[in-house]
């Protein structure tokens, strides 16, 4: 099942669409960020699981930049994957938008990278397999990704 | 955005990834059916309010049989889209499969068929546009819809 | 305290009462239909642990027809009752009224059956005493449950 | 429905079984204090909400004592009723009983009498039916209600 | 870390500030009193944990009056630290205030004092240092434990 | 109550202790990232809250990196003021530690920066009074903002 040269990014690919609901809300029926990021950080430890095929812990996120809101009776659909793979860590990339139901209107919410980390049943850091990507889309991020791990560690 | 002489299947796909976690589930780490039940309805409101483009109510759900269980850790995978259109009513397919983490393998845990009916803002009935179907597998669940129609009035 | 005759249905007989709270419900302030259907998996597991002792599962729900809503501020009653008993399943049945409050007018909403399968540790089916009917309704539902359980086969 | 004259204590009786699950308690696996009191203040409301016929507040809650605790997977059995009524106020009295499912063996784990206020829309407080008390329990209850009353004041 | 002839009070204080919203509420805004009371069981927890250094379980909470209520957007602080130490028992002092946002102004909502009773793995009561009482609020409360303490006992 | 020159850092200083518990947490007992990020989005909105004197939503949130795991039984001390006012937004700093309740131990586990944007009942941005800084570190994390806002804006 598991692949010794590496894993598509395909694999890890996963969507999830969701209904906002007052509890999410605040009194104008705007979701709380802290919701968003909330949804944010599941979507990348399921691709991350989803690669990694074990227990993984979020080790950063990096800035998020709320560019339109959503309110009650919007739709959120996330989508994500991961973008590059160091010895333990994965990169994960995070796209938010927001639907309107009565139009079917799409707008761009939000997007973020994570880091995620496989770790053992010890909690302590486990090797994971390299991910191969494939699209362009795919080898733009997973290029970028060293860039942007600099950027991290200053 | 509203096309009038209907809208197609692939309009109200929909797909969402869940983790298992342990408030889901009973002393022996297995998802409550209770759980899935109400993943389900959320799975066919989502479809069924993007075909309407509008609010939604769960009429009926037809037997739900659960073949497999998943446990605390497992990733569910559910897809729904809308199947048929009546006047108000929208039959929605849901099927739920489950993931094993560490190996990948997926199992059918269930699958269901539920009547949405659109509603005003007086929860009163409203037409809905026709669904049109596509591929061959839309095309098949079209035509037997009937069936299952009339055994629901018996 | 355990009857290796059997049990009689009144051990396993449940009462609940809810109130509809914000969270339950949709813009129209309707309760969703996988909540009522979470509550029904509640009730039916409750019976069934009563009846058996011990953990049990959700092999199986008949189809649900919500019948009328309810809203924010209503009053659901639900009571179940384990109607028959197999090896190691219970049938288990659950009613669903809605009452509200200011007129202390009553609806049935919905009614189901539910299978029920006592399990061990292992998540194994482990046997049930049976399950003894006395009133003239009990009598009734378990003489029916035959057919039921044939219609669930097909 | 409304009776002027008063309504009976029978009127206002609710019951509720609920199951510990996990997220209910602490390390040890026994039920925080804080849900059992949730839960005794959501019956008082329930019962309170029967008698009035609309929305309550809880005024005040005598001192609870927890004799016994209750772990995951043993059953709650709560059950309520207006004990005596003021011009707009109710006495509630609510019980709670742990149940372990394997024996069947129950065991008082407490009890206490809070205090409910009818209220209409803008919050003020609003006068309610007097209660009726038939059985010899609830004429007791009923007949000690002044003292209790007089205790709550010092 | 442990001091073996008591730790001070201080070392117990908690605060907490918290966001009244939607699904803490009824119909007409208010918080539900049981909410409150599961936030001051928490609160006493709390200072409990820290003051005997492991887990412990409620034994009973004082009467508890609601003086003024709390709608969605207000914020609600909680203090809360242990008072007086038995051999195994803490009695904690827990005050609730609600901040209007936009005026700033502050109103006490309730206060209480609860027991509380250190646990060691098997749930058995345990011994805790004494409390050292330092300020002269913290002095009187120490002194007037002993009287709650035979009110409770009563 | 509101001061027309500015309001003190202090004013909207807001301290939270919270016990992780097992909802909140992985199969190895390890609280989820989203779970941490959610609770400084709420620290952040209440003290923007406090100094704007109403609601505020999220416009953005600094890098997070994770320095140390808390688990199931620790408890979590968030703190979080404002920093820095523009015209509509507040820059607020958020630190979260651990505490291990067995030996009183206190960690770092994260801290950040978010900006907060006050707004009227259309959503729309509205003005703040300034902040005034007063201690040193108050006054440094004023100095040290503009060279943060900056960096955003890249
Ligand atoms: C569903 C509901 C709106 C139907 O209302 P109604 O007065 O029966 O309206 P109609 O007879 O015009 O039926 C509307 C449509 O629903 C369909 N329908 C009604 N009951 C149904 C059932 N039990 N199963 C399947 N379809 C059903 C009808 O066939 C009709 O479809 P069509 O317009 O495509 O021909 C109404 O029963 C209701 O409000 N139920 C509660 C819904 C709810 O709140 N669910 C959540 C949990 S309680
Ligand atoms: C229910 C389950 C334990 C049955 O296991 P199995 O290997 O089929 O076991 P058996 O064939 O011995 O069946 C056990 C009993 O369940 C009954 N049963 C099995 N599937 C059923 C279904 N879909 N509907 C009704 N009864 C069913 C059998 O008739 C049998 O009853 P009996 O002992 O009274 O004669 C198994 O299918 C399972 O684990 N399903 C998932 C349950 C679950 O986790 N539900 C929650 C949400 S996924
Ligand atoms: C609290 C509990 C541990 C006390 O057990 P116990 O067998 O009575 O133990 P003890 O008699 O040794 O009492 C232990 C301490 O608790 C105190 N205590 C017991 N019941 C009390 C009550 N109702 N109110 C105040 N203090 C009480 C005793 O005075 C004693 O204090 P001390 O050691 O400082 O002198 C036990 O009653 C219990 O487990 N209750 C349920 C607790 C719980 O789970 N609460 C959550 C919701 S159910
Ligand atoms: C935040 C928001 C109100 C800003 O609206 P806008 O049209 O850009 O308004 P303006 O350009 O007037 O900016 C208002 C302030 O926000 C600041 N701002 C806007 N975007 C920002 C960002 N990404 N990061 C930091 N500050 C930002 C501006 O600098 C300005 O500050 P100032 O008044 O102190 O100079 C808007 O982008 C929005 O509604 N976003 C969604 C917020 C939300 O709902 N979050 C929850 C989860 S989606």
């Amino acid at each position: 099942m598991m692949n010794m040269t590496g894993k598509p990014v395909s694999d890890s690919r996963t969507v999830q669409t969701r209904l906002v609901l007052p509890p999410d809300t605040n009194h104008l029926n705007t979701i709380f960020g802290g919701k968003v990021l909330a949804y944010i950080d599941e979507m990348a430890a399921l691709s991350a699981m989803k690669h990694a095929g074990g227990v993984v812990v979020t080790a950063s996120i990096d800035s998020v930049h709320f560019r339109s809101s959503a309110k009650v009776g919007d739709l959120l659909t996330l989508e994500s994957f991961v973008t590059y793979t160091g010895k333990t860590s994965m990169e994960v990339y995070v796209k938010v938008e927001v639907e309107h139901v009565a139009t079917g209107d799409r707008t761009l919410t939000t997007e973020s990278f994570l880091t995620m980390v496989a770790v053992d049943s010890d909690g302590d850091p486990k090797d994971v397999v390299p991910v191969l990507p494939e699209s362009k889309e795919e080898i733009e991020l997973y290029e970028s990704a060293r860039v942007r791990r600099l950027n991290r560690k200053r």
